[in-house]
């Protein structure tokens, strides 16, 4: 019989922001998997770290470091083939993955490429969109209210008109996109209605005032919640 | 010393969807808070059960039923009053939200009205987003794509639109509202990349193709999924 293949969500950075049952599923299968940088530490391994028993099999798939560009297709396939051959020797593997799994995760790779042979488990993980919200301490989105989320890489024209076209917005994968989307925000007069996260529930986490942060320093891992209004209540 | 006002996420439903950081403050807690039907249980209070410890101090809101129905002014103010008494006497009060506190939660009508004089901290939950794509086996969204979540009730023009601009949207408080979605959706031309989930997570979760589902049954924590394409890895 094969091993199930868990794509386990280890939430967005405070190591305790772990589910109770991706805990318990870590604790048990023999075999880790994840992404990683071509050099250096995978972010997913490290909050996981304090969750992961000595002596696992750890199978590491190096990628590109640079976010923006496309995935590696042959760096997913050799890993996948690697998972493959641990499930197919009746081993779980447990894929570990910052915030969720499908909320712009990049473990679709390693399950487009697995689901067919393999039973899988999904196991929903804290996204860094609710991370930054709580970190804010202001509510993403109200009662019959649409909730836009913006990759800041897109058109100035298009953010402009997804922004004046919902109620609230979170504006991701800002880094070097950032002085566009301030552009905007001022334009659209939302600065004040908006809140700047970087890292949630990270040591290194940042929460200001928009004003307060110089676009042109802005991380890859950094948010902005917008809401047009406040609740009414 | 006044004590600290929690907003805890309880995660979508599966008393093992809580996080790690949750399960502690609710083990320490000595007063919980949570609304409830006014006859009946409250849902975040049954997620929570196994991990609420016995001889809690529990503070009930009772609420109208119908979650349609704007959410009722004096139950918030009885409510943060005797949370603020608590807080006042020095007791930390764990308020316990079904799924994330701040993504269509009602915790911030507590907030709304306790930030401003105790301390507060919020603790982000699974959302049922991230549980029924997880349920689902179907990625969210991926790469620089925009999601946009939609609350059903809308008008249909309007559903029309938003859906004809997302590459991936979550239609969710679907309830009496499906009938007109299934069109939308038929019209379209989604109806085949569209997943149904309800009650995700939890022992009565259901998934399925649209077509197998009759829209005049569909219940209010019910949700529809749609992604214009796949990920082409």
């Amino acid at each position: 019989m094969s091993g199930t293949l868990y794509g386990l969500g280890v939430g967005p950075g405070d190591p305790d922001l772990i589910t109770l049952k991706a805990h318990r599923i870590l604790q048990r299968a023999p075999v880790i998997a994840y992404p990683a940088p071509e050099v250096g530490d995978s972010l997913a391994r490290s909050i996981a770290a304090p969750h992961i028993p000595e002596g696992r099999r750890e199978i590491i798939i190096r990628m590109p470091l640079d976010p923006q560009r496309f995935p590696d297709r042959t760096a997913y396939d050799k890993g996948a083939a690697e998972i493959a051959g641990a499930l197919r020797g009746g081993d779980d593997v447990a894929v570990i993955c910052e915030g969720d799994p499908f909320f712009y995760g990049s473990f679709m790779y390693l399950f487009n490429r697995l689901a067919d042979d393999f039973p899988v488990q999904v196991v929903p993980g804290i996204s860094s969109l609710m991370a930054c919200a709580g970190a804010a301490q202001t509510p993403l989105v109200a009662r019959n209210e649409v909730l836009s989320i913006l990759p800041a890489p897109m058109a100035e024209e298009e953010l402009r008109s997804r922004l004046l076209q919902t109620d609230a917005a979170a504006i991701i994968k800002l880094g070097r996109h950032a002085p566009k989307v301030y552009g905007v925000l001022r334009e659209l007069d939302l600065m004040d209605q908006a809140h700047y996260v970087a890292h949630a529930s990270m040591p290194e986490q940042q929460v200001h005032k928009l004003s307060d942060v110089d676009p042109d320093e802005v991380p890859y891992f950094a948010m902005i919640l917008v809401r047009r209004e406040g609740v009414g209540l």
